[in-house]
């Protein structure tokens, strides 16, 4: 399967539609991926500028969720699609709306950044670091499926969050060990908590597209199957 | 507004059809108000039998958004309704993701109930009671809401949740004071903060339900407006 499904229409200005639809919600996500990226990187380098620049940018991440959605709408009523062209409006409203609530873990991160400003202790910065690399990672894959509409990838984006989930326990066991031995830096540990969390969410979040994706393509729902039902079922597919 | 606007279509059938989903919304929504209150109670009382029971509820939950959704989507490819029914069926497609997170939490609520289970200290109770009465309320007000097809209690939902996050930070002070008081309860103190956050969070999908609610009855997109904009919105629509 390839994007070739979009662009069959006897409409030509339909195919427009669906294009322009496509290449939003790639702007959106692309968008999201740079804010959790600068997020990161304030909270790392301690620059407030950057994070300033991501609370504000997220502004333009709900902006551009509710333009899109307002699209699908539209073309819902207008064109009235049915088979895969429905799936696909329906998908991407769900998408965008994933999408929407990365960028807010993204602006959490941000927010935690200015908290912590100053705090020499705040890291691990390695294991968070590579933590955001895994969900960024999977947030990628994620859209590019959806811009290639293929399932190939999905399985791999899936068990990465597994991944990331041991991650997640890891530092948080070494955030608990931190807490106990300097109690006086509890309100911070927590903080540096939430922005772990806030990754480990992002992850989940992307896994959440490659739900809709599959129930896009494949025309059926997937959510809330284990990883194991999961790649069965893409698989057949393939 | 009344939900005399369901009921109006010249096909006997879509009418059917339409009233049969608006009730399985307010069953789902029945069922997660219900394992709200047993996950608390299993927490509070520390009855393993009944946390047990909403884990396992949790995929009858799952189980009618995938079924609701799917019957959205044929609605949607077989009415090609418009107008109010296409935005009460994206609408309600919303609407059961936000009820079917906030059956996650309440899973989440019983995990920690079994996680604590058996140790004295893992109150404070009373506000986490009242915290959940606060959510309950806000909820079962917005799937009111929902059932009527009016907008006049939306102001006093959303406003509540402010309650809501007061209610969070008091609690969230007194957990970081007894963590610092108590290092080696941290694991502990940490599980009831786990808790208190899902309460907070169901608070929160109350919140977005609000707002696909007035997309739904005015058209209108009203995510990521302030308190204030949004009560200006509501009382013009009256």
């Amino acid at each position: 399967m390839d994007n070739s499904k979009i662009g069959q229409h006897i409409s030509e200005r339909f195919n427009q539609e669906l294009e322009d639809i496509r290449n939003k919600v790639l702007t959106m996500g692309g968008l999201v991926e740079r804010q959790i990226e600068l997020a990161v990187e304030a909270y790392t380098t301690g620059n407030m500028e950057l994070a300033e620049q991501v609370i504000k940018q997220d502004n333009d991440v709900d902006a551009l969720e509710v333009a899109i959605d307002q699209e699908c709408t539209q073309i819902l009523a207008l064109r009235q699609p049915t088979a895969f062209d429905l799936r696909l409006l329906i998908a991407v409203i769900k998408i965008i709306h994933e999408i929407e609530r990365i960028g807010d873990k993204a602006e959490r991160i941000a927010e935690m950044a200015i908290q912590l400003a100053g705090n020499e202790s705040k890291i691990p910065h390695h294991e968070l670091e590579h933590m955001a690399d895994l969900v960024k990672g999977m947030l990628h894959d994620a859209l590019d499926a959806f811009a290639r509409m293929t399932l190939e990838n999905v399985p791999g984006i899936t068990s990465m969050d597994e991944k990331v989930d041991r991650e997640y326990d890891n530092i948080l066991r070494q955030l608990i060990t931190r807490m106990m031995e300097d109690p006086r830096n509890i309100t911070r540990t927590l903080d540096v908590l939430w922005t772990v969390r806030a990754l480990e969410r992002i992850g989940d979040h992307a896994c959440y597209i490659c739900e809709h994706l599959v129930y896009m393509i494949n025309g059926e729902d997937v959510r809330h199957l284990s990883q194991e039902e999961l790649e069965k079922r893409v698989k057949v597919a393939r």
